[in-house]
């Protein structure tokens, strides 16, 4: 196939129709009710309904709700929000408790439009060919994809240390999953250019030849799980490339994409530009602190973003949202009516009345902009967070005399820390095992990272570390007293 | 099989083992984190979990919710509750906001079994060998189950006029649809038993020789959708035995049973012992009232009983629950896990917390009789619009022309109205078709019968309905209204 910039539906199709599983075609949502409007005009009398199972209002039993909102994260300063049956007329809980549409309610799908447009996370083809649906949570979001779009006949690329349930999605629908190596270093970080295109390149003759190619790729662009990484912007271009040259589909997976840092200062460790007196602007976090996305990129109609409330909001809320090309919209949400139907009408209702209550009081009413400085304001907090441990990692005795070292992160939630161990002294897993033993009796617990890895033979010289998170902890000094429980294990374990 | 009572979970694999879907075997949760508890016990100082990638709740938005709650329903008392992330302590903000358990929140769990068990909707045997899974509508349930139990090979009975959406989550997992033959009066209400059991019986020689044996039998025995028609306890008896003797499970679809009604009065149309001097006591309600439940007489495992919030409480919440054996359970959550990870953690605070104030003013802070008080006055409300609709059908100048007849409802939200067409006239579909547009041009819409007909060759007998429902009306009076622009196009159809 030659990329090309689709035009029309029938263009988003023939690119696009071998790309869908093979369930697809039993899948049909069979309709009992009349969706055509009605001709009934009658001056002030209304169309009266018999038709759905749908409870009267006034059966709900919340008549409303009163949602006390923080001013910014970490502060005790709230507005008031008050929802009720018929308030905000946009988005009543009369609407939001009922039955209603599987994308989402239309006012949030709006919300979202306006704000990826802003921050520029959309593809460059015609604005008619996308659409964004709304989902309970990414994981939903991320099962939902695979199980339109892989089956028995499917390979899909992950990166080789990968937030691994999703791995469990795709697995479920029969597809099969390859690991693309990763660069674990700060110069030339996440997916190993060389090797992802020698593979594609070589397929015929490579480890995997009897699989099909590759139809997918599923990557975590900025702040990765487990690692941390960010792919450069020109690494980005380079996979967009291969993706129209090998004709694969990127899934960009991006949970932590507005949680952007900085570079960590080792002059200064606390240098945190979010909160110094220059402080950052939302044009310039626009502009110049967060990663040009895929979806960015996308000329052909062939990246699907997911977004998630999960990071940014709260995850008990499970919401999030899918960006996507029109054909691939309209499969997902066939699957989504026969599945799930819709994601929760109530949280769909709080993550709505809270951001645009947030802006009532700010920002010229531009709910645009005061959620924006919601999530500018934490990427601030995370950033703090990462500089504190980050700076009590670099100070421990331990790192001191090499026993780690540290991959700095510039995105999410995670720092992950290799551990030098000595080979002669056993096989890496049971190390690590010993390892996280000691620090569980010290009193502090982190990931195994091995156990994130796709294939432990496949990753064999990436099994020596732990991921780390700074978003848990009760506050900078727990960060402290973590780092130190650490410290204190790794120099009883290297005694 | 010899029908049997399981005493382990080994009787249940042996039993259930072959009901359960092929794919089910490519799933696997993949975790990363550890799940043993920590050894850690360090007087006052606790472990620090540096694991899981969960925001810290200072991040979250919501800092406390004010729920204004309805003392009954229809009514303008409003009881007040406060949830903050600290409190209720059993189940505070700071945890449904957060990543959770699958399954639910266990206080929400622990309400939904007390309260099942109350009602007598738990099975016969060991209550170590069941559980209740919290998902997300009963759409969502029935969807997960689907997955879980079928595949290219299952058959699965439905009643042949039946909630369709249902057929496409059972035709999405390749299954076998077949229908069952109805019993429209109500005098033997619902499934045909000497068609089903002829059928059975029969099954080499029967019209569906070329498929496997049925292992599912798919039914709304309560208030059915759409013929709102509910099931004597002898006909469920039977059906029971079915189960037992041709070794298949019933899935129990009952989102209408505690809608129950007294017999409809022909002396006194608006008779409704609910709210009557005479007002049905609670227990009155669980002994004489609602109907015997296909799980309370499992003695095998072979019930799957599925409930909902969604007419209860609120569509909108998207919160259900499902009973079945353990080892049906296991596989339901594994495949949980894999797709949507959890129902919504707002969506159970809230009803949580909605059931629990409920309580404190009323009935000795007893939050199960609380709860069915709410209950029993919907089910008040409802008792009185299905009054109102049948007496204003009975004294229609078209029912007084024999136009049409009524299949009184005893539960649920519907009532269904049998046109009597002259099929001189042309088919009934097109009959349906116009006279739906009459209704249309008079203001008033109904379900077409026919289109929850699963397939209409089948069921041409039974074509000729409209499904009414008096759930969404605005009250009585537009009750009244819609059931006179009936009579007018009914008139005006057969003039
Ligand atoms: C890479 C990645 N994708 C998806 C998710 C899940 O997001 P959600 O809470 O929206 O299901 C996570 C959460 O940890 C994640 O790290
Ligand atoms: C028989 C039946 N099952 C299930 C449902 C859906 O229930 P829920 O809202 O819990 O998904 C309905 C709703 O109309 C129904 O009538």
């Amino acid at each position: 196939m030659t990329a090309q910039t689709p035009k029309t539906y029938d263009d988003l199709k023939d690119a696009f129709q071998s790309f869908i599983s093979r369930r697809d075609k039993d899948r049909h949502m069979n309709i009992f009710w009349e969706t055509n409007p009605s001709k009934f005009d009658n001056g002030n009398q209304s169309l009266i309904e018999l038709s759905g199972g749908m409870p009267h209002e006034s059966f709900f039993p919340i008549e409303s709700i009163n949602l006390n909102i923080l001013k910014e994260p970490v502060s005790n300063d709230t507005i008031a929000a008050l929802v009720t049956k018929e308030k905000p007329a946009a988005l009543p809980l009369a609407r939001t408790l009922q039955y209603s549409l599987s994308e989402g309610f239309p006012p949030l799908i709006e919300f979202v439009k306006r704000f990826i447009t802003k921050l520029n996370n959309i593809p460059l083809y015609d604005t008619n060919l996308w659409k964004v649906v709304l989902a309970g949570g990414s994981c939903d979001s991320l099962f939902k994809i695979f199980e339109t779009c892989t089956d028995e006949n499917s390979t899909v690329m992950v990166e080789e240390l990968t937030f691994v349930p999703v791995v469990s999605n795709i697995i479920n629908t029969g597809a099969k999953v390859i690991p693309l190596k990763l660069n674990l270093n700060n110069d030339d970080e996440g997916i190993d250019l060389n090797y992802m295109e020698s593979l594609l390149s070589n397929w015929e003759t490579g480890p995997y030849k009897h699989l099909n190619r590759p139809k997918f790729l599923y990557t975590i662009p900025t702040g990765q799980n487990p690692t941390g990484l960010t792919q450069s912007v020109e690494k980005r271009r380079k996979i967009y490339k291969l993706a129209q040259r090998f004709n694969f589909i990127i899934l960009e997976d991006d949970p932590y994409g507005y949680l952007k840092f900085p570079k960590y200062n080792h002059e200064n460790p606390l240098e945190n530009p979010y909160k110094d007196d220059q402080s950052i602007t939302s044009e310039e976090y626009i502009k110049n602190t967060l990663m040009k996305s895929y979806i960015s990129m996308d000329t052909d109609g062939r990246v699907i973003r997911f977004e998630t409330f999960s990071k940014i909001f709260a995850p008990g809320m499970r919401l999030s949202f899918v960006i996507m090309n029109n054909f691939f919209y309209d499969k997902f949400l066939k699957f989504q009516e026969i599945s799930t139907r819709q994601p929760s009408g109530i949280s769909q209702q709080i993550v709505y009345s809270t951001i645009h209550s947030m802006t009532s009081s700010n920002y010229n009413n531009d709910v645009i902009e005061s959620w924006l400085q919601w999530i500018m304001k934490l990427a601030c907090n995370y950033t703090e967070r990462r500089n504190v441990m980050l700076q009590t990692l670099y100070e421990s005795e331990s790192f001191n005399k090499a026993q780690f070292s540290v991959v700095e992160p510039s995105a999410g939630m995670f720092i992950i820390i290799k551990v030098n161990f000595n080979e002669a002294k056993g096989d890496i897993i049971s190390q690590m095992g010993k390892l996280f033993n000691l620090m569980d009796s010290n009193g502090v617990r982190a990931i195994l990272g091995y156990k994130m890895a796709f294939d432990q033979e496949f990753s064999k010289d990436h099994l020596n570390f732990f991921r780390l998170t700074y978003a848990y902890a009760d506050g900078n000094n727990q960060i402290k007293e973590a780092i130190s429980r650490i410290n204190k294990s790794l120099l009883e374990y290297f005694e």
